[in-house]
């Protein structure tokens, strides 16, 4: 494989550990946006940046914080992976606006304003009804917007989205989803979504989750490969990534808490069923992070040039970044 | 009055507003230990540091963070008061560790192992009893030392503060007291705590809190010069600066609160007493931020060099923040 190519992988939730940074090297990966977090309040989220802090220290030879995203350059040359934050949900600033700011000085860089629930932001994809960005919503838009946190949506509902990009003056990103057109689950977004994420800048990163593929667990890597040519089409190929959804090693009991947080004393299935409840199988062409360079080569095959292949493995990720989490003048984070 | 003369302050807990700044610049003070909490724990001292960043965009033309020591020296450039952060109690990192890193990378560059009280990590100078510094104690201890986070032994208790000395492998300080010779108060230090305390290549900052002053609210100019005189022969002129404990525009209030926390149900009277509950007279010849001058000229009569007077008035303390606010190498914060 080539080192190359620079790789950016738009989320990931594993079990972290050595295996897993020595395999995301392995595999030419030269950042990573983790998931610090689902569920956790803001004295919870603290907990996690402490872990990681052990883990950058304990593996300081594999891998290497990114603060901003000139970080992951730093990174690439040093041979390291560099790992940058996003929360999956806003349950870390919890009713506090001033969290924004504070959070994203330490390092989160990228926060989902709702996970599949209603959130105090928004509305997430697997409610009912959708009442759009609420009050405070539209406040947490504009100080993230500020302080340069990027919103993601990955989770929420249709309008909310719609609402977000429309209120939010910086590019709002999808940082792990598919089009519905490919595979109409709920967490998958309509053509309408796509192109107002395009409209704002921002990126939708592929996911390759097998709830969120044709086939499921069987779709095949030209299969996904025609998804990103088509949503090339749709988006422009500058509005695209890679948002792998990859859970190394997590027992099914952290999917459970994924789908139940402590919101729940029924038991929600998410993307899965009853009949169906654990990890879905993995793809043949990507069951871990020494696959990227499949990706690589099934997209050259599919036809995209060099330079587009450059951007959806990585280059449009570092745009995304580099432009989005800047602090506006005047900022103090 | 003259700007040229670095002068930086080791400890205020002021009610923070427009006018404080503009008269700190007017007494050419150019930093500042501001406390940032006393009672708070880890979550409360996160909306301490909210506040700040409000202040910090507020008031840009006066005031600026300083997140390591040099930021001193540019904040003096821009003509501005840099602000740095301690806690007077260890309650934001409450029982965890990672906190201390977390807290370091916020900004927080000094804690006090305990205010007056019993903490978890040492004893405070109120308690009849002191039994050092606990397992929990060392451990911070190192982690603070290992993450460049200044270990301040004001409201604590003798035999609790020399084991710190003892155990830390950085220079230990007393932000804001004075010597117990100059006038026995319980807050006061002993001989033996300044020698190890200059020994361990730390500081006292010097107080003006009449309650730490001989002859209180009448102490003279003349006095507190000759205790610094007394002092610089005890510790050396390289371990003596200013904490002035200044505590501008606070109300009664906020005296009792620091004085009782959430502790107590009966009412501790700290340093005063039920016949003198509130704030103590000031001084005539320090009563604001404007009068750092005074305490300039004061010493240069008592015959202090011109450089004695330039590290007293502020380059120990450069000095302190920049040798014990740097990580070791390795430590990610």
């Amino acid at each position: 494989m080539s080192h190359s190519l620079l790789t950016i992988d738009g989320l990931q939730y594993s079990n972290w550990s050595r295996g897993i940074f020595e395999q995301m090297r392995e595999g030419g990966v030269d950042a990573v946006h983790a998931t610090l977090v689902y569920h956790e309040n803001c004295r919870e989220t603290l907990l996690r940046f402490g872990e990681w802090q052990r883990r950058f220290e304990q593996h300081s030879d594999l891998i290497v914080p990114v603060r901003e995203a000139s970080d992951i350059e730093l990174a690439r040359e040093s041979g390291r992976v560099g790992v940058f934050f996003g929360a999956q949900n806003c349950s870390p600033i919890e009713d506090d606006i001033d969290l924004v700011g504070i959070l994203r000085r330490l390092g989160l860089l990228i926060m989902q304003l709702t996970y599949n629930n209603q959130s105090l932001l928004a509305c997430g994809c697997y409610e009912a009804e959708d009442s759009g960005i609420t009050r405070f919503g539209r406040q947490v838009i504009r100080e993230m917007n500020r302080v340069g946190m990027v919103i993601d949506m990955s989770h929420s509902a249709e309008h909310s989205t719609l609402e977000a990009i429309e209120i939010s003056e910086r590019p709002v990103i999808i940082s792990h989803a598919n089009p519905y057109s490919f595979h109409p689950a709920k967490r998958n977004k309509s053509d309408d979504v796509l192109r107002a994420v395009a409209q704002s800048g921002g990126l939708l990163g592929f996911s390759v989750y097998p709830f969120h593929l044709k086939h499921g667990s069987a779709c095949t890597l030209e299969d996904f490969c025609a998804m990103v040519a088509d949503t090339a089409e749709l988006m422009g190929v500058d509005h695209i990534g890679l948002g792998t959804d990859l859970c190394q090693a997590q027992p099914e009991t952290v999917l459970t808490w994924m789908r139940n947080g402590r919101w729940s004393k029924a038991t929600d299935y998410g993307e899965g069923s009853a009949a169906a409840a654990g990890w879905p199988e993995p793809l043949s062409w990507f069951s871990d992070n020494r696959h990227f360079p499949n990706i690589a080569r099934g997209l050259r095959q599919k036809g995209f040039s060099e330079l587009d292949v450059e951007k959806i493995m990585g280059l449009n990720w570092l745009h995304q970044l580099t432009e989005g989490t800047r602090p506006q003048p005047g900022t103090v984070i």
